[in-house]
């Protein structure tokens, strides 16, 4: 490192102070789920960037300073934390579970191609975290164990007949299915969209897995098919996965495991 | 914990020992990305079962019993597992990446649906990890920042038609796309088909990843387009991503980014 630090001596040379920029996966919430080297970045950033509820997960310090962002400004936090960079401050861009999944990462690089071409010569790395997808088919079994997908439900960036037909051809293909932002302040009526459309394509006894909060206290997991689904078992916490036609129940002594088979033929 | 400790002192009152299995997910090779909670159960655990590399990355210890076995061993090795947990022993399944995804996590639960009623009874986890999709898509900036599909592309456990199928409604669907192994030792021919479909449903342009041995001393990038894609260019450890059609590649003085925008509209 050949950071200029605050405390260095007088006489000691002074360099030039070297920013970087880390775009990092803080796993779906558990700290027992936060890889070491996103621990590391966070104990050697001089800043934290992210939406508010995300940074609050980093423990305050000395020499850190938390800049929490409402949901939606995810361009602006971007090119703040690039401009921070620029400055030599050493920038943690936070994200919930994985930064390249429906996160920071693709905002980050979104800013980087549109914004100030010394940007481009920034230190910047993504460090992959426990996506919450990847969480709550833990918790619930292997319902992702063959081919799937992984949709975001949400039609603020782009139309609903885009979302509808790619949910069409994920079930004309087989796909076992995952959805993020199933329910959005601003569409309520998206999910139950979505569930017409399931029903349709995949029939009322296809297996849907409610998902909300995985390894946080409010953590809440629910089973059921896609004809007693309701759009009120989702939230915005909430992570929906859709089986395939060959996802399995298996009930047991002390809960039920769903899972989807690796073979197809 | 009611284990019977190996050292209890005598007098104190026997109890049935009460073995575990956790399923657990390794990561992608790093030891810098593997969960807390994955290590954990790894210092606790009597018995590591998996595929032989994965279990050598378990580091030895008095009381641990490592069990490797080779690849396509994956039912036999998941009933060695449940088994072992049944006597009592704390049993951790091991897989690289994350367990849920083209892993021992689906293995493990067609064990345990076909196997002995008692299994049913057993204590079982499944710890998730970071995938070898995520990994690749980290180092390679954000490639599957919007809505992906996820294929296993080995034609061992389903024919070749509906890999077929499935490559060509994931192109319709405009889907980013991840790919497990690309290339078998039993049928080195498979890449080169699925190269032929991709060309002709999303064109020579489209942007493809080959991300080998992510994390590893033996890593290896590469970016290039599906005209200049060729199937020399992936092994067996190779995750392989296609871009959708909105996939964007970035150059930079220090490397090339590629990623996927949020907004599809």
């Amino acid at each position: 490192m050949s950071e200029a630090k605050a405390g260095s001596r007088p006489g000691e040379r002074e360099r030039v102070p070297r920013g970087w920029l880390k775009i990092v996966g803080l796993g779906p919430g558990s700290e027992a789920m936060v890889t070491p080297e996103a621990s590391g970045v966070l104990e050697q950033a001089t800043d934290v960037v992210g939406y508010v509820p995300y940074v609050e997960r980093v423990t305050p310090r000395p020499g850190l300073t938390r800049h929490g962002s409402d949901n939606r400004e995810e361009i602006r936090r971007a090119e703040q934390a690039l401009e921070m960079a620029t400055e030599g401050r050493r920038v943690a861009v936070v994200s919930s579970g994985d930064p390249g999944v429906f996160a920071m990462g693709a905002a980050v690089f979104e800013a980087l191609e549109a914004g100030r071409p010394e940007w481009r010569s920034l230190d910047i790395q993504v460090l992959p975290g426990v996506s919450a997808m990847l969480a709550a088919s833990a918790r619930l079994g292997a319902p992702l164990g063959h081919d799937f997908c992984c949709l975001n439900l949400s039609d603020n960036l782009k139309p609903w007949a885009l979302i509808e037909k790619r949910l069409r051809l994920a079930a004309e293909a087989d796909f076992a299915m995952a959805f993020y932002n199933p329910r959005s302040r601003s569409r309520p009526e998206g999910f139950a969209r979505a569930l017409t459309v399931l029903r349709e394509a995949c029939g009322n006894a296809r297996p849907i897995m409610f998902a909300r909060a995985v390894s946080t206290p409010e953590e809440r997991l629910r089973v059921t098919t896609l004809g007693e689904a309701t759009p009120e078992m989702v939230d915005m916490r909430t992570l929906v996965m859709v089986g395939s036609s060959l996802t399995r129940c298996i009930p047991g002594a002390r809960r039920e495991w769903v899972y989807t088979p690796r073979s197809a033929s």
